[in-house]
């Protein structure tokens, strides 16, 4: 393998065991230590690859964004009828009706975590920000949206939609079903397009 | 002071003074100790009012949604348009245009622990998510909602755009602004109902 690569793909690997600590123990669990442990590494190889915790928090959190951004992007470029892939690509990222379970519990972990610290975030690092701002271009690219309707403000509405949604889903499994969740984002679609998406 | 209400405004106090930890040290920081500290009273005090850590979180959690319900019974008891009530409604639960900023913080404080948790929570004990079933109820019976709408879809919706709005408006105070809350709000409840709203 190449060197560059192995070195990618160590960092992803400790990407994946800051995860797995922040599912298991929370922010306060999650020390280099910790971590090193994990990924079955001595801390002097996790230092070589991350200078400080606050650099392997980031890398851990941009993570999530690109895997957020290959999901999206292969749904994109699949098969289907385009709304049907807006309809997919927004049911992919929630937990219920999605593949992303882990990715969006640690990725509201970390939101929460900002929260505590009264931390401000740039959203333009948020894959599901990004997710939603490539549905609304893609619905006004292909002609579906209303006419009267209002991109900025729909864009911070679905962004809420999701984001309230992926929150009460893990925290109410038993009242935003699969089915639940499938039906709201269809409505939501078609109470801003001008016909039927799906 | 009669000794029940005296009993009573004691743990209200000391369920004000958990609010203060948990804004300052997060969950990690909200041991009995800490609390009896910061509401000035002993450990012995503290247990002669909450038995368990648990009893004493539970309770502070119910007050915000108590405080929650008290604001909206004010509004709604008020001499405003019965229309603009419930645009107010909304916008006193959000932290730029309300009052309610510390309230929900904690609130949110609450139910990020949850998540880390795994805890699944009931939600007929959020004040939030009552304050929406009342409005949705207030907006049927003033014949204000369009015809076609599904009512549970729009509670559903109206309470995940108000989650992800409380979340987003704390971690991006520059972008979601008071203005732009207000503008959003009206939007969505523009959407929905017969005529403009406000």
């Amino acid at each position: 393998m190449p060197k560059q690569i192995d070195h990618d793909t160590r960092k992803v690997l400790i990407a994946e065991a800051t995860w797995r600590i922040l599912l298991e123990q929370g922010v306060a669990g999650a020390s280099v230590r910790n971590i090193a442990k994990e990924a079955g590494i001595s801390l002097g190889s996790l230092r070589y690859f991350f200078h400080t915790q606050n650099e392997l928090m980031n890398f851990s959190k941009e993570l999530i964004s690109e895997r957020i951004s290959q999901k999206v992007d292969n749904i994109f470029n699949g098969d289907q009828p385009p709304k049907e892939k807006i309809f997919l690509v927004l049911l992919e990222l929630l937990p219920p009706t999605g593949e992303m379970e882990n990715e969006t519990r640690v990725r509201l972990i970390f939101k929460s975590n900002a929260l505590s610290e009264k931390e401000t975030i740039g959203r333009g690092e948020d894959g599901v920000f990004l997710a939603v701002k490539k549905v609304m271009s893609n619905l006004l690219l292909l002609n579906l949206l209303k006419k009267e309707l209002d991109i900025a403000n729909e864009t911070e509405r679905l962004y809420a939609v999701m984001e309230g949604l992926a929150f009460e889903s893990l925290l109410r499994p038993n009242v935003l079903t699969a089915t639940r969740i499938a039906e709201i984002i269809q409505y939501h679609l078609n109470a801003i397009c001008k016909e039927e998406v799906k």
